[in-house]
């Protein structure tokens, strides 16, 4: 399968890393308006390649995205000094606008995988400029406070991640919500697992993996200025679930018709991965906090969304 | 990590194979009473190494097993015309005296695998010969029978085994409990998410698993006289978790202290296996009926046990 | 990538195995005249994969085939008593006529691997009656005679296998020239590398040597009435290398339109592998005892072949 | 196995992630004297583990290398304006002094892999303030030239890198040497493969694979403004040789008693790694101006080294 990238700063180039370790890809293609650094970056990882696996990877203009299958978006401007959020998104928009008319010339058939923050406004403009059907636009979302939250709790009661499942609902970011309520290890409930492991979920341990996973972001920017090995893992993960058709459940970010009550916005649910992109939006039960907190997700991502003009 | 395999028959080789395919052990050793055989099913797999990983694979007396962490005991008799299957299982118990005092002789610290059948039964028959805490004799119960669930399950509904959770407890044989009421879909329950990807789970659907999982064996016992390689990535599945002390959750059987009211008697419920053995034991919670036959099938295996004269 | 396998007993089975353990096919079909086999062999394998990858297999008729980019033919009749190899070849040919013609009634297209022994005779069989082209007609050939030839050396002196470049060359079977003159470890002869490291390379280690290559078949079929692990996986490794388009030199058997003076024949040399089958043949340098070997070895297939009517 | 990282800027974590990505150790342990740097990296990576493997990475002082198998240096200060080479590497003795002294301390046992850059003086440098035998005090050295080399050669040749086996001898930087002249594919000479595959070898060829051996770091640097993710890879492929004892022949750097003529200088030639680090050097066979290339590399190494006060 073929991937594209465009934007080979940190992000798109650790999961163009990640795809070659992983051997996930059997050509990987750089774009970047910056064409030396895509250059650079494509063969930084085409040096890993021999070690490891045989994808092809490579820097290329927009024509070099011809037949890739998936096409991970991780291009985008910074704030300026004084900027607004608002202006900020506006501008990016701008330059979405000119990368997707640019992909979809060349790669009509593709998924689109947004990778860029804020990754569900982003994600939701995507689908707006690319007129692509939505399960065909999908933001990175929540994957990476998903895998946080089942790692803290997995690591709390002495148990694999992998057997743990909860979600993260609703925006990437400081909205987003927790799904205390049906988190189940194996087919236990929180709480009965907690009781025959005999590590009980107090308040404590609760506002301590809460906290675990909703700054685990901002502790790695204020260490290393950005965070880019884990997102670049995670969007492996989405592109593995594409190429081997796995019908996998993750927590991936989607223009919904309608939400908790509010229509036509993207955020992150439990959603079902294939070959065609999301295949099914799986809803969980919440409770009335829960519930309540998702849908003022909900309505900030699409009271965001609808001020910038296009 | 060094693996030994008592028995190397199509299961123990089958199991040799895939850890070699894998790469998970350094080295395997393949102790047979036919030398011959354990020589030629060493070569065999050997020669597939040079095209996978750096794996040793070799044949050996039982002194060969000094060293090993987890051994795999896959030996055994059949069935003469005639013998009761009481008969049977005496001298297959006569067998096991032997192997495990060979191999506690130079592996005093391995945790012993039990593959033989009836597992259930061999399983509590080898920790009674051995002495060993009950964490170190894992059996590899109805591991494959959980994976069989999962697969029908999830290809029913178009999702990843990997994202559906559900178990069937008790013995390895007819007896076995599909713990159907706690199965789970992400955090869903099985009514939720069939009512939203509209795949109801009808009366027809549940028997039609049943049988699939039931008599998935028979099936494949009618076409080609015995079953090895589903067994044998189960046992690499078991060893993995071990090797990599994941902690994960796993349906193997294991002498417990009393489940649903049956005291010391080894079979399959959810435990946590890590580089210890067997960790933590996950009891689910049941319906009724669920219990009832779980009890049944514990009484059962218990019956068995206790009729055989070591 | 889908993969057909015609032929489901061991050997077509372990290839169907390792494909699943090492995820290589996204599909495996099993197709067997004996369809209860090929289904308990597909249900066998089938178990295995939830613990290890995504690949679906599945029994089916030749019609299952349509869409398969490499099909394994690993069919064939055994010897009656008393018959002579002549006329088992003659039945096998038999076999092989309707194979080859159900098999490119469905899948045209199609690269066909030959792994039925004396597997020279039978892939210059399929060629013939197949008519494609002489590069999609591949043999599992001397791929494991000099796999082990590798192994041994590297054994001997101390080194990873994949460290030794050493070729079987010829007839996969009693004729085979193991090409000593131009084995290299890294790019030092082997009597260079032998005085660095200190193990010199004797007359009886290369006796010794060559009858571990020679005669390893043998021994397994001594003491288990078969091969078929060893091949099962090389035949995994031949499919990576047509799958992952890697241009690898392997060797395999394809007809040759001439080889050391003998013209349009079967057997192994060092062949590069990759999407489109054999891609260039790539003779090595001889001394003349080799070239007398490979040339003997030529014409003794070339008489076999041509004494076969078909 | 664990292995320890000191110094988490961008190559150590590069070597964490791919570490990580791969499953290859158990454990990855960071240190950095910028801690809020290492433990940054370590989440970062974490983040990633959930979707491949169960590696457990995280930060610590140098008390938690205790028990590392291999331990990475990848610390160093920059060059400071106007600051002389010889006055920066000095500079950066005296960090390798501290740092060298701090891991000792904690584990004596351990190999350690020198990533700093010039890496063959800073390995020699390390093996002279470590005092530990000169073989468990490995340089990456050429191994990213190296594999470049065979890359740009199967490139050219049509054939997989896997096949070919070529050299890049004596230091890591201006005065390394392409081992032309023994250069093989499969066990034929360049002159023969080029001949048979129908693509002449010609000066210009020559020069542009000399040129995309030797400047490639600097055409990532000009692009990037540093190399990562190639030798992130290149350090995880060592530390495999090791892990599972595979005594893989690699071209990296060590401290060697002589070579050509030049006395206990730490350069890079073919060398067998296993798990007690390098186990035998194999000096190519090379014609005279290779061989007074590499002599000319090795004085130049060897009289920087001395002019260094430790």
């Amino acid at each position: 399968m073929k991937v594209g990238i465009v934007g080979a700063g940190m992000v798109g180039s650790s999961a163009g890393y990640a795809l070659a370790v992983m051997g996930l890809a059997s050509s990987v293609v750089l774009v970047d308006q910056n064409h030396d650094l895509a250059v650079a970056q494509a063969e930084d990882i085409a040096h890993a390649v021999p070690f490891l696996s045989s994808t092809i990877v490579e820097a290329a203009d927009y024509v070099g995205l011809a037949g890739a299958s998936v096409i991970i978006l991780a291009a985008g401007v910074s704030q300026k000094p004084g900027e607004s959020r608002l202006a900020l998104l506006e501008r990016n928009a701008a330059v979405f606008k000119d990368v997707v008319g640019n992909v979809l010339a060349v790669a009509p058939d593709a998924i689109l995988l947004i990778a860029s923050n804020p990754v569900d406004i982003m994600t939701q403009i995507t689908q707006r400029i690319s007129g692509l059907p939505a399960n065909r636009v999908i933001g990175s979302g929540t994957i990476l406070d998903t895998a946080r939250f089942r790692s803290l709790l997995g690591r709390h009661l002495g148990i694999s991640p992998q057997s743990v499942h909860a979600y993260v609902l609703g925006e990437h970011g400081d909205s987003e919500v927790l799904a205390w309520s049906n988190a189940k290890v194996g087919s236990l409930s929180l709480a009965d697992i907690a009781a025959q492991v005999g590590s009980p979920i107090t308040e404590h341990v609760r506002a301590t993996i809460d906290d675990g996973v909703r700054n685990a972001a901002y502790k790695i920017i204020k260490g290393k200025g950005a965070t880019y090995y884990g997102i670049g893992a995670g969007l492996a993960r989405i592109i593995k679930a594409i190429a081997q058709d796995q019908h996998d459940v993750l927590t991936v970010s989607c223009v919904t018709p309608e939400i908790v009550g509010v229509k036509d916005v993207a955020l992150s649910i439990p959603r079902v991965v294939g070959a065609q992109g999301i295949e099914t939006d799986l809803m969980p039960d919440l409770v009335s906090a829960e519930r309540d907190g998702l849908e003022k997700s909900a309505r900030l991502l699409k009271d965001s969304v609808e001020s910038i003009r296009l």
